[in-house]
């Protein structure tokens, strides 16, 4: 049988680029950052800063996840320290039930969508089923440790 | 009193340009890597493939470390996948305490040795006194986790 008479018939042009894209290119282009959950922002920055010289490039807070963040800027990727603002996000319970330490690691993607459609397909499972807004005006989605190693992994476009 | 009456008469030229780096400019030049432990290295490297198109760059038994580790390329840096050769390795120790998940952020520096003296005076403690062989012919040095809110930070260099 050939691979055109395979095809399922329903199958549209863009499921076939989603589904072929892993096959063919590496979809993560960089590091984005590693998000680091602390208890105490200003410390953690006076360790950064004292031990490696890192200086902040951006701080934001993020209400939807109840997170303040500082980006410290390492080559083209950051390290991220963020801090719960609320006692009811779930940076505060990450840090109850893990202590400080990495949380995520982020990936640079050109598509969040299309590469929320690929590793779907692949079994892993979005937290985040549509990508949103995140810091820096970029587009973001978390992806479920479950499925990744343990890892918590968030993808970022633009 | 000026600068110069205050300088203690035994510092050396280099470990005034040793003090003086961090408060100069930043001394992590990159995300070399960020590694993951897990417990089954051929299923964690179809996860990565399946999912993200991600390809072995490099693979490599480190018995200094009692660890076989795969490094995916991620622009200019690595996702290093780590699982345990023996069971009294640490990382064997670190998936029995923590589970599967992120081990370390490895950060590259120019010089390994001289990172280690700025950040010992900031107050972290090396595990590695001394830069030691890693993989790809680096030289590298673990920072315990006690001084960076808890995240086992690697330097390497070359």
């Amino acid at each position: 049988m050939s691979p055109l008479a395979a095809r399922d018939p329903n199958e549209t042009d863009e499921d076939r680029e989603a589904a072929q894209a892993g096959q063919d290119r590496p979809i993560l282009t960089a590091i984005d950052h590693v998000g680091i959950a602390v208890r105490d922002l200003p410390a953690a920055l006076d360790t950064y800063r004292d031990a490696f010289g890192a200086v902040v490039e951006f701080r934001e807070e993020l209400p939807d996840d109840g997170v303040e963040v500082a980006l410290l800027k390492v080559g083209e990727s950051f390290v991220q320290l963020l801090t719960p603002v609320d006692d009811d996000s779930p940076v505060a319970a990450f840090l109850d039930e893990r202590g400080e330490g990495v949380h995520h690691v982020a990936y640079r993607v050109d598509d969040v969508a299309a590469a929320l459609a690929q590793l779907t397909e692949a079994g892993l499972e979005p937290i985040d089923e549509e990508p949103r807004a995140g810091s820096r005006d970029t587009s973001i989605a978390f992806v479920h440790p479950g499925g990744t190693q343990g890892t918590l992994i968030l993808l970022v476009e633009g």
